[in-house]
């Protein structure tokens, strides 16, 4: 039941795979997406190019539900989506004209076989396989509740809750028992399940996490970014709504919209970090969010330097921006090495002392006796940037001004993004003077909330009625975070229960 | 969900391991042990010593669970014993005081990951784990009555059922609930299940499956049988009686004997094929009786003949048993490979038409020019038989004499054993001159039913209250068949709901 | 002795790989790297930390040999070189204060365990290894001779050819037998070998293929590039000269120039293409001079367009020259995916004529409607040029202005860069018009030589003495081609020999 | 060149499949097999299945080298011929009407992939494979010769030596060379080479280590037992004669004896231990020489018992002579488990104690209160001994008298048996009652050196001219032995050269 992964590598060599000692990101934990009415016996093989599109999202783990007539085939594997579904078996594998897929990292549950989705149930109408990017904030809540009433869990994955409350509905029509458990979870999250008959699609109330809907031929596509529908070959139609459930079975595309309606508020770290720069994310293009927000840090941070220098990959777009506006020119002052590197012993002199970093390689000819405006796309912890910053000053820079593309991250995420707990955000910590002391540079800046919201095309912040989620950069939940309150309500003996699953 | 195997070998890789074409018994699916009160972080070794010595009831895959105070450490494995849980690592991996651990081969519910046991499951009192060996008669009923309430299942093992039903009973303690499920569970069944505090070991009311109970120091063992003791060091101390429910914890072993007193039925199987000849198994040495079968078959079937000649390594008991009684000389006829050989690919000429097996070669030197008694514990299908007898026969036997140790088979079982089914029954289907001609000897014979009631030490067969479990050789089945008789009823949708499981 | 890599998985697996249908670009086969004098046992972990840093050279294998005290521990894999020699138990496995290593593809001799290097042979002095970067003009000459004496290969290698050499020399010292195998040999190469008490480094007459010398703390560092310094933490001191060979040992570094002095003549395409653009090769920045070959081209080839768009990552610098020098605007208009994808199934409708390529993706935000300038580094056969332009105009380009950032390729090489044989090579086959057809592109540029030798800090190609190795663009060989010379004189008989040599 | 298999398993993994820490037999290095002229594409699965059939003597690793018109195919793996050769692609992936395969522990050389046989080289006639039997006595002498003349070894194994010698020979034609191979090396061998065009096969002066010769429709096989003639499908045809050279091609098959007639001495542990009981080797049947073995035991040392029990699997015939010729009953008293145990962890309590060993397990059913005769085949250490007599005891046994059914083991061998150094020899450093002591029997008895004559079939040993190879009981060994002779001499440094091949 545990620790399956035995069989294949000890788990600490998994690790090594998906954990990047160079790489002080936030992660997210999942990319979903789906076929409904392929030509026989693609649709795995459809959805195994969506997913593979979908990687940056979560590389640690994949798996697919394809479903052929009534019946279902389901594989989850460890490892990238290249090696686990890239092999020309896999129609024969796992047949179908309908399928749908999920890739991820571990932000609840762990990162064990058990927890790899889409999680499937065979209810008395017949299977169900559900995948599910996002986080519940009553997880814990609901999770005890069921086992008190008789139901076992085999994962911790909150995806998991979704099906037993499905299981558990009273309701005849697996729509409505779908619904019935959307009515109970809360939190943030984009949905693809599917039944013998039917594809269903749904995100939540605040469209915190994106979904869009796209065609393939006669097929209708799902999936987390507009990035897989390209990969995928399909077009684009048109997002997923918040709080909208899409029903797609032979009679169609129906359009559900269960509960009251509100207003929108889709998370800012999509366009931050997340996703890829070629995805249109709730219509706007990545890349060009990105390269707005490094054109207001050059607005709101200008700085007389002789050149701009991306932290790769994900601090580009941004440096391009803050190039073109602040007419200082852009180079590759940081080569990337694409060969994973982190786990190689560091001989005792040398390398050490020199701050050399496996990931990522100064660019001496660009930066020797420069002014270095070093741009990323964010500072979580700040080691990373620290170790660029020295790397940056070893190979000669004169001075180096680091710039993040976005405000200081100063609150934990509880709707599907991995970030380290409050003590270990830099920023909640430190006054700037100490960050910019601590992080070696000569001059320190964070894109400002209200920069960002101009970046995303809006004239600022609304206060009143925040137009995104953006709690990281404001402490403003956009929903109730029930298990964090019971939690803090003393009945800490909650999470106890979960202790027995241990992770061998 | 499925077919997690896949990343470590194609499951035909898998297979290869287990099916062996040139044997044609009938298959036990599992052993159990478990250990109570070892040194600290000694369980787990305890146990993996005790599934070392029962992989001969079932080789495919093993899995241990262990209490460390009050966490659940489990590993299941594809795969041999020593190289799942030889390590001297395992202490480290699984501490622990107490745990259970179970040896598969797969009748119910196919050969994958999620069906390799111990189960668990995380109850609101905390996790239970449980090993099953045997086979329930009323599976699908129960399995389709809990997942009409909600249940999901992750595995088509009968043992799940036992969870479930422990799940949902509604008494508060977990012996309580524990006696609750079994009140509901038909068949055959040696369990072991291990709480955060405590082991519970239980057989069925006619004890058709084995369970001995043991003491290692100041340690309680349970397991399938006596040569498990052997190896993990222990003593034994009494057979679990039919009926019993045992429940060990920090105040010591209690017996529980919920349902009413019933005669007991041991099967006949373990006696004839099953078993290890050096256990003792209901008091009896496997050994012993095997000794007298032959024997028995000595006098039944007398033949002048030169030598007797076992098929190796499960007629060799018979053999010399039959060879004291005749005082016809025993002789090593057939040498048996211990290397693994049936995937060889078969050249076109020389090998096919000669019949070689890979696994049995004869042994010239003794069978050259000979009258050969060759003895077999049981005959199932016939076709392996009949091979031993060509290539016994190309060695130059001049006659061929085959004795089956055992009645002839003639009904399925539904209590543990994989049998084929009843049309590919050898007995079932022909006369005795029809066999002893497809079989091509000289002579054949099986032993009486009496027979073999009297090699277990009885004067014969009471029809009446029959002493032993043995419809396979009387089609008297000793329980209900409530899955087949639903089945039979014409409501054979139940199966369909399963067929649902694929195997991909 | 053949196909040892059956045992790990069928060669077909690990060609996946390591061929990438998305990337028509020339391979380079090697990169060595060695240190003497480290602190005890840090050896091995340093030249791993090198050749981390050289995979670009060569990902498909790699190996170290070290030495301690007089003992030699070698191990060569298949694979990067993280999960080859990343474990921290690898001074454990691969003592010593000396070691050298090799990365590689495979040009002469494929890609099997047994032409891995470094190469070891145990001489009647002691043993030695060698790691080689470059290719042998006269390898088949050598070995047919060699063989005709009585020498035993064991790999299709040229370096194994060295090592017979060096066998069979008369010369009492190991550093004359050395010599003697160099005089022996044609062609381009950079030679890094380990005695029992001694490095030595070595480089052809012509300096074709790249050496540098480096410090770190008290020990001695060769490498092939200077970005390997970097990661090893050493102090680049020097570029190993044209025919010099550099021998390390307690009595410290001396250098030999054993053959008569002649100008050098480097390989172009290590700035064009193969060297990490952080790397210093033969005094200049290769960062540096693709961006000064992308300005060249800025001039010999401008055009009113929108957008200047690299093909990542190769075109990237030259990308950011023509864009400065022409002023239109750089853009991320391709994104690279890092994960590998070449395998997957195509299903049968949309993807396909859509001609989306799993590793480039366009990004639609900056493309659509605009005039693009795409840059590469070089256009080989133009498979993969045709297919990105298909996506970017499929993106919504208004025109597509295609440049490649080096001349036209028209001749094959023999130095050690695997390059299509001349009748693939698109540009020694059709007009500039075609091309452009073919490429479906607005219009097509090539940088001229004289631009090339201009990025290079030259006035112009000097065509009585030119300056550099360019016969991929002239025809001009600096080299008698011994091997091809025989082939073409009808002695093909020379290559059966080797055929026996099956890659099972 | 060291340790390829750390791409597989740590060498510690594979290890553990071929240790035995409860076997204490010395072990065979070896067995050979060939065919030559098979049906098109069928040679390979037919040496597959030879080397099954062998694999007794040497399961650690085997290889194949097949010929395909004139190219061949070498695959070498470590472990069981099934895992290596087992597939249904082996047509495909060695295709060719000829093959030759060699199954092997290791003796000189270690275990590692570079050891495997058969070696290849590739001579300026064409290839050459060669699988080896035995063990060369002047191995040392001849590397150190052949590296001094410039040969690279690439193993330590001596078959290679055998291959530099015929590359280095001055003959033209291939046979020539072969046998001036031959006229240089001294010790035991059996040997079966395969070139473009024919198969060869020699045996020892001495015919030291057995070689048949067997027909299979139109093609010829050679092999080192007929138990593999058997699992081929061929026929036996006649033993290959002491010093004998057959020649097979398309003309046929001839028989060269190049060397001065010598009588011969076949290795008496071929008898003793090595060979299957269904061989007959020399025309003598395993099996019966061990029965006769045994009843000769029963002659030289009688006892008064209640059962005859025998060491499985080794001591079976032997002991069933003893039984036979004593009149006391047989019995299965010990049960060997087919599984791996040996890496178990024992716990610490209850199992050290009782000296439970992993791999036999006694019957106490047939022991308990007995006088047992414990028979096995030989006795070497004794360290296994004596954990069996304490497990007999342990189960009961009342006296146990120990019979060792061939003489003691007083000396080392050098012609391919891995045996221990003299001083762990028991019978070489105790007195006959000082082992009884040791043993902790009641009796102990050796058969004499006449007594296995005359089980041979002998009248007893001729001093003057021993039929057989008997140093290991006699001291009398039947060659030079060059290399220790060397050794001895003072020229230890000999065997420094040689530890410069670290095994990584």
């Amino acid at each position: 039941m545990r620790s399956l992964s035995h069989m294949i590598h000890p788990p600490v060599v998994h690790r090594e795979h998906f954990r990047d000692a160079d790489d002080d990101h936030p992660r997210l934990e999942c990319g979903v997406c789906g076929v409904w009415g392929a030509p026989a016996d693609e649709a795995s093989a459809i959805v195994a190019l969506g997913l593979h599109a979908l990687q940056h999202r979560g590389q640690e783990a994949c798996g697919i539900a394809s479903v052929n007539q009534t019946r279902f085939h389901t594989e989850r594997h460890m490892g990238h989506v290249g090696e686990a579904f890239g092999g020309t078996d896999l129609p024969e594998r796992m047949p179908g004209t309908a399928a749908v897929g999920h890739t991820r990292y571990s932000t609840a549950g762990g990162s064990f076989l058990r927890n790899i989705q889409p999680m499937f149930a065979d209810l008395d109408q017949g299977g169900i396989a559900i995948g599910h990017n996002g986080n519940l904030t009553n997880f814990h809540f609901l999770r005890n509740q069921l086992v008190g009433e008789g139901s076992i869990f085999q994962s911790t994955s909150d995806s998991e809750v979704i099906l037993h409350l499905i299981a558990r509905s009273r309701k005849a029509k697996i729509v409505d028992r779908f619904i019935d458990a959307l009515a109970r979870i809360e939190g943030g999250y984009a949905l693809v399940a599917q039944t013998r008959t039917k594809m269903i699609g749904a995100r939540d109330p605040l469209g915190i996490r994106p979904l869009v809907l796209g065609q393939l031929g006669d097929a209708w596509v799902l999936a987390s970014e507009t990035c897989a529908l390209d990969t995928m070959g399909a077009t684009f139609v048109r997002d997923v709504e918040h709080g909208e459930v899409i029903v797609i079975d032979h009679e169609g595309l129906r359009s559900i919209k269960p509960f009251p309606a509100r207003a929108a508020r889709p998370c800012l770290f999509e366009y931050v970090y997340f996703s890829r720069p070629d995805s249109v994310v709730n219509g706007r293009s990545v890349y060009g969010v990105r390269k707005r927000m490094g054109e207001g840090l050059a607005r709101e941070f200008p700085i007389d330097a002789d050149v701009v220098v991306p932290v790769p990959d994900s601090g580009v777009p941004a440096a391009l921006g803050y190039a073109q506006a602040s007419g200082i020119p852009y180079e590759m002052g940081i080569i990337r090495s694409h060969y994973l590197g982190r786990t190689f012993i560091q001989p005792s002199q040398g390398a050490r002392q020199k701050g050399v970093a496996m990931k990522h390689s100064p660019n001496r000819a660009v930066i020797e006796g420069k002014r270095v405006v070093l741009i990323d796309d964010s500072i979580v912890r700040g080691t990373t940037s620290v170790k660029l910053v020295r790397a940056v000053r070893a190979a000669g820079a004169r001075e180096v001004h680091l710039r993040s593309a976005s405000p200081p991250i100063l609150w934990p995420d509880f709707y599907g993004i991995d970030m380290p707990e409050r003590d270990q955000l830099i920023a909640a910590n430190k006054t700037m003077e100490e960050m910019r002391e601590l992080l070696e540079v000569d001059s320190l800046g964070f894109l400002s909330v209200d920069g960002l919201y101009k970046a995303m095309g809006e004239t600022g912040r609304n206060a009143a009625a925040p137009q995104f989620t953006d709690h990281y950069f404001t402490g403003d939940y956009p929903t109730r975070l029930v298990d964090r309150e019971i939690e803090e309500g003393g009945r800490d003996a909650i999470g106890r229960q979960l202790s027995l699953l241990v992770t061998a």
